[in-house]
């Protein structure tokens, strides 16, 4: 370029803002990049050496925020520039054999994944939260609800753990999109790969990349990795939508089915009678970020021609945003299971109030030998009758039953009962004790098992950074 | 409350990094409504006064950077509490009659018909550097596309303007959005409205808003301003991203259309002999970010009932996110077109290369009494004849051409002429040189009259916020 | 082209599913056209009446299923083909002088222009129900809520009414997008106007428009005007996602605020006791895909470049769409509010059991004259040790309330009723009684202003369609 | 209930358009269902016999369209009541233990699992037609593209292979929601489970689930694995709409790098020279409809509480438009790019305009010993100022070249050359012959894994449907 850039175009193309965030990772990447250079033979034994001490010492610096990287065009140049004030020139061949082009791609994976564990960390807590209180209340009966009314009785275990296993999902999903990514893909070059005969499968090694990426121009043009982890943190704040409105609606005075803890609450500066379930709804409210982090990439991604366009350096607004919100969200949600507690007095009045023995009753009489839609209609017509009158179905005696219906015994007393009933659920999945007990059981493996996972994978990349800070 | 917040719910819940921006307004209002309290005799003369006397100091030091606004849990109490450590206890008195509830939304309102003239004079500076280049190359010619195919020659200015219309409807839209958001939301209370004799009408009055909102409970609980500004904006951004589209097209070896000027381009890490027009594409890819800003506030908005729900927070991120980038998108995008050339040469190659004046042969043709559907096969079979032999138009002379069709006469030459063409068209719109001057003297009459439009609603705003910072 | 098209290819690309739904509009544009070239004697007399009769006959076998339309490319080429099988040559002149690309924006924007009046008047129905429910129960009282916390006592009017002036703005944005699109694109050809010596403001009068085009490239390029159109029809869904949510909130057995006549709740397939609120549902799930269509035509639009490009034909699936669910929804929606009913005895027992008078009580202090910072706390911890002792503020008599505050009258008693407390509301806009009935008159005004404008417009129009039916 | 659902109330909040795709699954669901009643003696053996063959032949009555399946409320009615109809009394038992709550969940996951295979196959098919191009020229060199600027030679094989394994992945991720949500819903009844003893695993196993889902509130309330496949596919768009845009570009005139076959492109109803590249436009523009059917029903999902609620209805719509809008255009993107042919040429031309092998002369003097950044700079210089000369790269003979840079020997022509450099890249997925033909092979190979993988799930479920047919 014969002019020098323009200030306000650099103000405005600068992406030093966001990704000075991959600072760690940028250096990480060089340390692997220069050692693998020195095998190459680009770099003799002593420009390796210096570029290895500098770098270290230029991240020590970093860390005591002793440099501002913020007035750089990017983490690549920040850390390139001033790894030359430390060592010299040695430092102006480590750009050798890579771009920025793969060089971000590099960082943004590194981080990510290391995010994919912190993330499902955050997702395991909040699945914790929910099985302690679940086995806090093994056997609280609540009404459960369709089109919010309610419909049958279900032990308050068994709501939470649906949640649980919704949570299991999305963690899932993040666990796919960790393996699909975690690949290297550094090498190749601004989009074509390079005359220098570097060893990709050498820096995958250091790095702890299973694999290389197989196609060099596939790695700088596309960001389908970060859509990946947006869909999946959209589906899961889906899931912590409905959470947080279910909060909102269980602690309302309409419902009062739980108390939140005062210190997770807040007043009003008008109304001095208010306590309002902020956080439950900040979490519903925060879905729109999320989801609106996945549309701002794929907008932006659409249409663009291969390979690297400069387009693609708004993938990191809405990454990091996204990622920063569910990180404050999991945890807080978290602490949040953890400082309510069901109020079983009006849990079980609720229960009193809707017929919700009816489909039990119903198949009671299937056991009597009567075809479900028969049954369903007489059913039926007992409770609008019922209702007529502002009854219920546990204000008829057995006598009052058997003048409705025939074939009933005694036992249909257990049938009507909205608490018992539960236990005759034998389904497999159901509400009955026995069933959400293993559902329990089920749930505290999968969380060792997550454990085992987020440790195996985090030891392996954090002893080979290790090794790579030390410069062995 | 008998406990103290969580400090990390504080911390989860808090709106001060993002509303700390509307101290100006909160302030603002806060001198409006203190005086009507004097007004109607909740405030002694005395009160008011220290009450508007500390308002106005502590706007100076919020100026001066001496207060950190950071700490509190929203604008309202970072005020509110700042007052009272200025004037002691009369600052007590002022939140009587309203709820943090309307007074956010007072706040936005008196924000957002701010920003509009500022986004809506952004837009101007586009549509007014559109029309300086459209006039200072009025006469070349281009090909106009569909499909990415040339299809007929247009006027550069002609395809230029195509833009400032387009920027005139979508400053059209946000001027629309202003008037319906200008009314007076304060004096809705929390959401019922209030039994202190309040006086609204007064209060519009001294902020100049020309109506009072009629249903306090809609005031309290609607943010539909605030998406009604973020489609607007989105449906701008969509057209810019077509602009950035056509200036990555237009400056690649492909095209060759446009010189962006050096100080507008960058260069790459690796390929010394890059030039890329990254302006133009990162205005492209901001796209998703200003259509993920509505989405946002949609998701969230969905589903909740009435009145304010502590999601509402939420509208604020994806509010200042997309006018910021906006502000930002649109300085830059003018002074990008300040610093393109248009390159003469490369247009008239691309005209010569593509039939472009088959149309306008058709056209002729129906003069000549010609169905209009036979001269389009007439000139169709030309075309690929003439095609088949690697051959255009024009390279035909008139004794050859009379061999095809004979009812031609020698005028069929200007015709086919890409150049002189333009000039046979005839049609209002058109790409005709007069045309497209009638439509320059528009252009500069809708800019005349925004320019009007914007001082003064500006001049009567400051104006009025003049008196109430005097004390008048 | 000198191979036919690909049979497969042919059913990808065509849009007759979808435009076929112009028919209409695009004769009635064609039959102006048409006029149009007799005017310029592109047509002599004889040839522009049998284009006129033939479009008419054509007109009418299409209404009487007469043609099947499904065969052809688009809606174009049907009519043009169609009217040459029944009046011959003449009809290979009507193309002359424009395109498909200027023809099916014609077509667009005739189309909608008469929809959105439709879509208004569904919008005023839904308004009308709202109002005439309002007016039904002018003076029952409900808990107002905030947080889904009972908040402040409102009117159930009060609580309508600010759906009604939410639905006001929806029409007005409907409104503005109307005056925006209501000009004649037809004229700008291809892309870049024509030779031929058209006359547009003679085709504008004859449809009705008061304007015409001024860039024959915008024309053809932008769809904003259908953006603009769903943007606004999102912003209302979200407003009704809002009031289907509440609907499904009132009909619960956990608040019981409305009662949903049978004819419009459904059953359950196994639980015969319930008694679902689904149009409620439906209609604040349909939100999702209204919102969609808006996304759908903004990622299609995103990044191309002009002129005319084939992926513009993806405007009409999301377009179309979006209205007949409007359309539907707007309808089922206003009927549903015209079969619920008030349950007043729900609504006041709801109203004895959150402190709904806090507020009051705070302003009644303030109007003796202490500061409402203070006043805030008293109330506040009368309120805390009340609900300590699982009371509310109406089980305290007068001198019980004495002995907590000192210097109240026995005016006091009113204000801490609920029911009472309403009328000593006095602000613009409040739950007052005589504030809501002001609304209810400004809202009947404003019904009786969108009759006029909706009939206006329409009548203007279809006079207009009907000269041209006439070939007067 | 004791009135009849209102006439459009019904219509309005039928599904039966978008659920009688179902038909099938709804049939095998019931199949597997009343074996397992017959298993636990609910049914006995004629009984299960006559539903067995009542539902057989119902499926042939379907299939023959025989039966209007339109006139129902939803697809599970109308197979019921079909049934009643042929079978009798015996069709009322047949609901016994089962919800249409879980039933619709069964039918989903059953069609779903198999559409999966059908897009998998769909891309399958992209990637081949894409991998056989790749194949026909597999030395074919042309530009590779950063910024829409000319950046390095690199095989168009290379490039076409890009997306080749951009496809992989996108087969991959519909591949894991597969295995998510291959479980079997059925059994959660309405959403407690059931106190009749069914038998879920016998039933997943009759129907090929490899396990069963493990809440019964979670199968009933949740709708993730759709959200899943929307955004795989949404991803999957964006690709294809990348794929789009480069097809346009490369055919315009600008480019010309292919050519497509007249079957596949269109002419213009006024412009005679034009051949648009419609087919590649609408794949790019579709790509709205599919981005949109995510966010639909991720904004139908927001903020549900549990567990099912009417609003789940709305996932039908999004998912079906969705799904059909693939199958149609992977079939058609598969076939597109049988039918374009390179244009070698051109592509040779636009190599030799713009510096290409810039990179690899710096990558020629590092292995000569020159820090990357220094040999950035140098090469950098002679390119500036050969540009100003309106010069190239291989304008330059060796002596000149040498006048520049004096470590360089002769192989140095080889280097500048822009079809031979291709061939010095070394690195591991770089644009050499010989690592193109490596990405070959693993392309192939990945083909035959996915071939083995679609081949053996049919077969495992359509044997087991077959038994279910036959009543083994």
């Amino acid at each position: 370029m014969s002019k020098n850039l323009d200030q306000e175009v650099a103000e405005f193309s600068t992406s030093i803002n966001e990704d000075q965030q991959l600072y760690w990772f940028d250096i990480i990447g060089s340390l692997a990049h220069g050692k693998m250079l020195q095998k190459i033979k680009i770099l003799n034994q002593s420009e390796a050496q210096q570029i290895q001490l500098g770098l270290v010492q230029l991240l020590q610096s970093i860390e005591k925020n002793q440099i501002d990287l913020s007035i750089y065009e990017d983490i690549h140049s920040a850390v390139e520039m001033n790894l030359k004030q430390i060592i010299g020139e040695p430092a102006e061949k480590l750009h050798t054999a890579r771009s920025r082009n793969d060089q971000i791609v590099l960082d943004e994976r590194l981080f990510l994944r290391e995010k994919i564990i912190h993330l499902i960390r955050g997702i395991n807590n909040l699945q914790k939260a929910l099985l302690t209180l679940a086995q806090k209340y093994p056997s609280l009966v609540m009404p459960g609800y369709t089109h919010l009314q309610p419909a049958q009785p279900v032990l308050f275990a068994h709501h939470l753990l649906a949640y649980f296993f919704m949570l299991q999902r999305d963690a899932e999903r993040l666990q796919d999109a960790l393996t699909r990514l975690n690949q290297l893909p550094l090498g190749a070059g601004a989009l074509a790969g390079t005359s220098i005969p570097i060893d990709r499968k050498f820096v995958a090694d250091l790095l702890a990349f299973p694999s290389v990426q197989l196609n060099s121009m596939d790695v700088v043009a596309d960001r389908d990795y970060i859509l990946e982890i947006l869909s999946a943190l959209s589906i899961e704040f889906i899931h912590l939508s409905r959470f947080g409105e279910e909060i909102v609606l269980w602690s309302s005075p309409s419902f009062q089915f739980i108390i939140i803890d005062d210190a997770f609450t807040t007043g009003s500066s008008i109304m001095p009678q208010k306590k309002n379930p902020d956080i439950a709804e900040l979490i519903r409210g925060k879905t729109g970020e999320i989801v609106a982090s996945w549309i701002s990439l794929a907008v932006t991604l659409k249409g663009l021609p291969l390979t690297y366009n400069r387009d693609l350096q708004q993938d990191k607004p809405p990454l990091f945003r996204a990622i920063r919100e569910c990180e404050k969200t999991f945890h807080i949600a978290a602490r949040l299971m953890n400082n309510i507690q069901p109020n079983p007095e009006k849990m079980e009045e609720a229960l009193k109030n809707g017929f919700l023995t009816s489909t039990d009753l119903c198949e009671y009489l299937v056991g009597k030998g009567i075809p479900f839609r028969k049954a369903h209609e007489m059913v039926g017509s007992i409770v609008r009758e019922l209702a007529s009158h502002d009854k219920n179905l546990h204000d008829l005696n057995y006598e009052e039953l058997e003048g409705y219906i025939d074939c009933i015994d005694r036992e249909v007393m257990i049938v009507l009962d909205e608490k018992q009933s539960i236990n005759r659920k034998q389904s497999e999945g159901s509400t009955s004790l026995q069933e959400v007990k293993k559902q329990i059981d089920i749930a505290q493996k999968l969380l060792d098992q997550w454990t085992d996972y987020n440790t195996r994978l985090e030891k392996e990349w954090h002893s080979k950074y290790e090794l790579l800070l030390k410069g062995e």
